[in-house]
């Protein structure tokens, strides 16, 4: 079976493609261009480069949030669209899942970051156990400060990865001290083959999903929805 | 400070650049083309994706082995050559503390262990100590039924990775059981940015080296100078 993923959550864009035995081709791109330039120019380079036609894939998978609002929807839109013209299924991943993904086995727990502005971050909290990835704190947006709370009360080592150790690297310092450990570079980011990882292992147990109901999930509401949803409210009041 | 890494020592082709802030790019092509088709069509294509001439990176780096001897050889003069033109830093990195790096700050000891051919790997043992990677036993070839008995009297868990965990894994198995972890896909092979990473490591403490003097370290003769050597003693005997 042959899963091909990509993450367009963050700056990044990657595309990875792997089956059962091993990643045949992934990459990765993390430079200024927007996602709607950059990520079908890559699935189109690494399908030609591993010799694979686009129907040779047998499941496209995507990071559905949290994440860039424009980024979300082009990767799923993307990947929505090379799994209906090709009658193929999809699975959507939890981008904070995949990101802790890129720490296997690591000891202590998994605590990655998006940065959600003002403050915020987009975080769970995953911990390996007997080989697998167990979530322990579901993702969510959370003020910074009240998750340092939560941190320094585990009695663990803590590994951060993700965009928001680059924003807040400082207070997460100060509050966490030696305990804390960032991840290298090369694990910082949204890893396609994560996404692929990770969608393999539902595949194999059957949990696919409808191309048609497949969505982002962004963990909060948009600026235009925020300020719609104002609007409403407003000319509600002024209608009482 | 931009480090563009290589590494062909397996069946995989991988390149990346990165520098002190991000992962710029990386590229990882697994499949049946070799590396002198492979290699610079790769680094052409992630140094125009990430809108970088040659001579924006500042030090390239590549893994010198242990690994194929063509694949080695193929990748060791790359990058010489391209550090030769440019007049840039050359840095070698060891394939296993390349492999080891891609399972960061995780559990126990890794044990990456690239296949050697009739029952013999490529290993070495290393363990996360206080967020550095350290090596415990040096890289070297090793009977199989050697290194288990070596795993076997150690009491920790234990992941594996490399080529080696594909051929030998179910030796592995009977010899470890359930303290053994094999690695996700996504870290079982090399992986460019784990040798940029500690290329970047090493140039931060200033350890380049000269690319006129870069050799690959096969960890063993090849087979033509093994015959060589077999000619010339037997020789030796005749004239005597």
């Amino acid at each position: 079976m042959k899963v091909l993923a990509v993450d367009t959550s963050s700056i990044v864009a990657t595309c990875a493609i792997l089956d059962e035995d091993r990643l045949i081709s992934e990459y990765i791109l993390n430079n200024k261009r927007t996602h709607s330039q950059k990520i079908m120019p890559i699935i189109k380079e690494i399908l030609e480069s591993s010799e694979l036609k686009p129907e040779d894939i047998d499941v496209f998978a995507v990071s559905i949030g949290p994440g860039s609002f424009t980024g979300l929807r082009i990767g799923v839109a993307t990947i929505k669209s090379l799994a209906h013209a090709l009658g193929k299924k999809v699975i959507g991943i939890p981008t904070l899942d995949a990101l802790a993904f890129n720490l296997p086995y690591s000891e202590g727990i998994i605590v990655p970051m998006m940065d959600a502005r003002r403050d915020r971050v987009f975080t769970g909290i995953y911990k390996w156990e007997n080989g697998s990835l167990c979530v322990i704190q579901k993702p969510d947006a959370v003020e910074l400060d009240e998750l340092m709370n939560i941190l320094k009360e585990r009695d663990e080592s803590i590994i951060v990865n993700g965009d928001g150790t680059l924003v807040y690297r400082q207070k997460i310092i100060e509050a966490l001290g030696d305990r804390v450990f960032f991840a290298p570079k090369s694990a910082n980011m949204a890893r396609a083959s994560s996404v692929a990882e990770l969608a393999l292992s539902r595949a194999k147990e059957g949990k696919f999903e409808n191309f048609f109901d497949l969505v982002p999930d962004y963990l909060r509401k948009s600026q235009a929805q925020r300020e719609y949803e104002e609007k409403i409210k407003c000319c509600g009041e002024k209608n009482e």
